[in-house]
């Protein structure tokens, strides 16, 4: 992966409750990691749905990225590249790559679409009674895998021993839940999570992330 | 990858409405496409809560495999590294490979989370006005990432040319939209689903999974 030929694709600007959470902080931060500069390319929500970004990212989403001539879109599948191409985001034997990779599809298949199903609960269901009535259920599900997970994790720092690639995408996940306290009934995760935000490669992608928006938000409040 | 050390975990016996669509037959298919042999080890629902099982699932599910020494779980997981293995389930060159990464994670991370969203709304939401009102807003994201997967497809029969490790994932979730008649709307998609169901490797799978449901029946029958 050569660095100045990596270019990560995201949005100028997003509403303040999607600022910081957007899947192009998992792809910076493990570009910050893997210490791989990179380059952005901006683009708006006018953008993202025409035929030059489809091409590139047929859900109209970012991130998309830019490596070796080519392009790839996924931040899961994205993440997992970079962290190949690095010599410090997987572990060096076999069975602990693939401990990683089982661990980098868990963060995405297991536990985001408990986590996201709660967010929507939290964000999207407008009628009051639906969500009176969908909110335990959803809260459950959450509670059910983040006692696993912190079983799982038992006395390790990192899902893999050290820090490692699915730990980038697990993080991201888990911090998602920062709108309710469910996270809080769980301290060895709460502790793990708080490891992994301490680190300063994902504080550059905050702040790498975050920059356009503060600096775009004239634009979109003269268009409101 | 040792064929004779091969063992997927499976269910011994799953209710009807499971059958045929536990996350193994992905595994299953796997491993019959590259011509691996498997053994399998089958649990019930007791055993699947127990220690020695989550030492190896740390969420009470399966699959889990075995392979060359080790044990690993989430199905996305395990399918790209038996396609790591195999000589024909991933694309040759270093950019095909990228794009059947891409849509590994594209077919859990992106169409399973709203079609799994629209299963719950079907099948575990008891409320039938709560139900009438979620139910559209659930069949919407489905049709909106069906439209965009089968523009992203076009003319293409696979999704990265020839079949692939993705398709495996991508068929067993469009598969999972059988109880409704969302995927009728999408033509080539449904075409694409058939192509890939046509595969011997998937009716071996599928046979393999269900044998021992059919088997085991009359001891959960008597429990009931």
């Amino acid at each position: 992966m050569q660095g100045n030929s990596v270019v990560v694709t995201a949005y100028d600007w997003v509403p303040s409750f999607a600022q910081g959470h957007v899947r192009d902080l998992r792809v910076r931060w493990a570009l910050n990691e893997a210490e791989t500069p990179y380059e952005t390319r901006l683009i708006d929500h006018q953008q993202k749905t025409e035929a030059e970004h489809l091409a590139r990212q047929p859900f109209a989403q970012v991130p998309v990225i830019d490596l070796d001539g080519g392009s790839m879109f996924e931040s899961g599948a994205i993440v997992w590249t970079i962290a190949e191409a690095s010599d410090n985001l997987l572990p060096k034997d076999a069975a602990g790559r693939r401990k990683a990779l089982t661990w980098c599809f868990a963060a995405l298949n297991t536990l985001e679409p408990v986590v996201a199903r709660l967010a929507e609960v939290e964000f999207f269901i407008d009628d009051a009674e639906v969500k009176e009535k969908l909110r335990p259920r959803a809260i459950k599900a959450v509670e059910t895998r983040l006692a696993q997970l912190q079983a799982a994790l038992g006395e390790a720092e990192y899902l893999t021993g050290e820090f490692s690639a699915p730990d980038i995408l697990m993080a991201t996940v888990l911090r998602d839940l920062g709108h309710c306290d469910v996270l809080s009934k769980f301290p060895a995760l709460s502790a793990y999570l708080e490891r992994c935000l301490a680190r300063p490669a994902f504080a550059k992608a905050l702040d790498e992330q975050v920059k356009p928006f503060a600096e775009n938000a004239h634009r979109y409040e003269q268009a409101a």
